[in-house]
């Protein structure tokens, strides 16, 4: 047989075994009763090392190697592309060390559960020491010129160093700090909250009318519902999306829905020949975030989109007839300091992320011990946003990231935001009745230009090439900030 | 290291790849989004596939020997003599056909949720002619003496030949049909159905009483809705059950959840060293269905129970409160010949039984072909239960087993009824004030008693074995028979 379908049969195996290693993870994030915690982490390791294994085994690069020298066909050189590039990354890591930190992240994962409910951070101190550790040696093991945060910053966002993400910090602080300041001489919107609460399964009823008129594929996919809300794809045909209710607030879910399937469209749009396991499939986590933030932000909390919206939340919550749209609208941009990442509005968002990437980075780093967290964390929420949680659950253990060795991750939130603002305005660009076609609902519009400009690419481009391609220049942080301004300065009549 | 140690790591590395397939499989009936059928059936294959060749191995073989030699523990004994007797059997069939099994039957059950959705038999007959090719081959493979069919029942229900199936049929039948002459001269129940709905999330509020008056562990246990409910268990602390919900009927969910529950409960009362995986850890599927029947039929299905569980339900449906307890109960055991056997009174469920290990007993021994199905259905339904279903999805395609290849497993839950007459009788004359227990909620009475005499034994001893061990003599149809008339003459008034 040819290289190239040996190759691609051992693509398929590993696959597989990331599917089941993914089943693991989504089903401990739903529906698995506590008591299975244990026995899930040794699970978890063993779909990982059997992926692990068979990826990063001798034989891999052979197959590489044999296949690029073969005659291959468009599609096929991408493959090998990838997967090569992928494989010399990850071969870096010793195989043991990638089952280890999935084992031991797996227990973190369920120490951080139980510290955050108990609001007692000395419960996941130990458990994040050792997934810190893994992530240590990982971190050596890849190799960095300047500092190790470097190199775990590009397992999630290639090409990027944390120098350059401090450059990027700092003009946006001063960029959302002055609006802030703005905003406070502007008209604040209301805050329209019926006394009315809103039962789950109607809620649940409203989420479902988003994703048909998102056009997310729900026969090859899936809403459930999580306690910190996550995409995952365990095969092309089976792409999960997960929300949390809120019963007083049904747009809690539904933001939270839109985020999700974001990602979720990304997913089902990759190629089906590229999509070779989800993790190698896009080509930085910044890139998925820019599409699960054009949705979140640029659809569902824009003006067009409750033009169409707006009758169908009547027909499952009538209660808000009494709110005008363009005030249910305004009320939904509502921009306020507050302690929760995942709650925040689009104004202090990067806010959050920014203390976030200075802890880890330190942490990382070995500058700071992570018996500091608490206190770290309390300080930089109050220069950067102005309060201060009182308890840790609200603070440093409000997000599961660090539990699952993700050091490096919270920064492509941020660059999610940049580049979806640069997508957005090639997008206006590319197709003047974008606007018309929001509010009439038709939201295949904006979805077939993400298609062929970004799904349709797989992990091909690196996250700068993409970006460049697309929009003809690098990262400009200029349009998120043109964007910023000129969308809360309109909400805020000023 | 010792043998035996070597050998309890396989068993345990074993039972993760067995705790995957589950995962598979639990999603695949629950959660799973239709396109992704396909890649499942192939990841079930894999999961199949470590765990099949790693059991069936010929190191198991030198280990188990190895073992055998050494010294044990009165619980490692047990444990080699299980996982021994095991192997013996499952080694005659080739690791090959394990996987291919596996895979068919996944297609098979994709095939068999179309053919019934669209009432057309001629979707799944394909399917399940290749199902049936495999497990001919593996009754050929296991051997037997008089007819293929008895390997297959050997599987389920180890020492068991049709032959004796059939002479326990004969004087069942005659009974049954005796019964229900009797009961026409009676007073029948009335049916007791308010106008009103019955929310699904009520229904689950209900759902979870019950599970908590029996002592169903939530915390190691989880409870999902499934179109055929099931129990599968991952590990020890992760054992799922689920049901389903009728909108307009609260009883038909309880009841199946009482019964997967009583599975669910065995699943839990294995003793940790005893719980190898899952299916290898009990003596038969008759004596696990003597569990689920237990709790569905002798307890909530019984006066006792409604005595203390009739407030908790006016609580949450108060529409009841125009209705007796025994009137309810009454009710509830209401005999009606009727196409759905899941839904079947206890008279006539086993009438349901017999027709169906007639039409699988032929079929297995390839004296009908497939095609004949639903006319042979039709035919036994009018000869037994004297209706006749006016579509196939009422009929031959209403249950799920012949598509995952489970011949020789319906007499099995005729079995579990026979089993559970005759422990029940035990039962009462070991727990004299076990009326009065049920009567007040103690159900930990009657589970207390099942741990001791059934549970803690796990897979030590063959079916027939435990049923002498717990009382006192072989399997006897009169316990059965005695009970059902008593019960449905005083239901009767007769």
């Amino acid at each position: 047989m040819m290289s190239i379908k040996i190759l691609r049969e051992r693509i398929r195996k590993i696959g597989h075994y990331e599917a089941m290693a993914a089943l693991l993870d989504w089903d401990q994030n739903t529906y698995m009763p506590a008591k299975a915690a244990g026995d899930r982490a040794l699970l978890m390791e063993e779909a990982t090392r059997l992926s692990v294994e068979l990826f990063l085994a001798d034989q891999t690069g052979e197959l590489i190697e044999a296949a690029e020298a073969g005659t291959l066909t468009p599609t096929e050189k991408n493959i090998v592309k990838i997967v090569k590039r992928e494989y010399i990354k990850n071969r870096k890591i010793p195989s043991e060390s990638h089952v280890r930190l999935k084992g031991e992240t797996a227990r973190a994962f369920e120490a951080w559960r139980a510290a955050k409910e108990e609001n007692d951070f000395s419960r996941f101190a130990p458990a994040l020491e050792k997934v810190l550790e893994i992530c240590r040696e990982q971190a050596d093991s890849l190799g960095y010129q300047n500092e190790p945060y470097d190199a775990m910053l590009d397992l999630y966002e290639p090409g990027i160093k944390a120098a350059e993400v401090e450059t990027i910090i700092r003009p946006l602080q001063e960029c959302l700090t002055g609006l802030l300041g703005d905003l406070d001489n502007g008209g604040k919107p209301d805050v329209f909250t019926p006394a009315a609460a809103f039962p789950l399964q109607l809620q649940e009823e409203l989420n479902h009318q988003l994703l048909k008129l998102m056009h997310f594929d729900l026969e090859g996919g899936q809403l459930s519902t999580a306690p910190h809300p996550f995409t995952i794809t365990m095969s092309p045909g089976d792409v999960r999306i997960t929300t949390r209710y809120n019963k007083h607030d049904p747009f809690s879910s539904l933001l939270g829905t839109a985020h999700e399937a974001g990602h979720g469209l990304y997913e089902q749009g990759i190629p089906e020949d590229l999509m070779l396991w989800s993790e190698i499939s896009t080509p930085s986590l910044g890139i998925h975030e820019s599409q699960s933030r054009f949705w979140e932000n640029g659809i569902v909390r824009s003006l067009d989109f409750w033009k169409c919206f707006y009758p169908r939340l009547l027909e499952i919550f009538p209660v808000f007839k009494q709110c005008k749209v363009e005030d249910l609208w305004r009320s939904l941009n509502r921009v306020e300091p507050s302690l929760i990442r995942v709650e925040a509005d689009e104004v202090t968002y990067n806010l959050h992320i920014m203390l976030r990437f200075e802890i880890e980075r330190e942490l990382l780093n070995g500058k700071v011990p992570v018996s500091r967290l608490p206190e770290l964390w309390n300080e930089k929420m109050k220069s950067y946003l102005g309060i201060e949680p009182s308890t840790d659950s609200e603070g440093v253990l409000q997000d599961v990231h660090w539990s699952m060795g993700l050091f490096g991750y919270f920064p492509t939130y941020m660059l999610g935001n940049l580049y979806s603002a640069q997508f957005s305005h090639k997008m206006v660009k590319d197709i003047p009745d974008l606007s018309a076609a929001v509010a009439e609902g038709r939201l295949e519009v904006p979805l077939q230009w993400l298609r062929t400009n970004i799904h349709n690419h797989g992990n091909i481009y690196q996250p700068g090439e993409l970006v460049k391609m697309v929009t003809g220049e690098s990262l400009n942080i200029n349009y998120f900030t043109d964007y910023i301004k000129s969308k809360y300065h309109e909400i805020y009549r000023l």
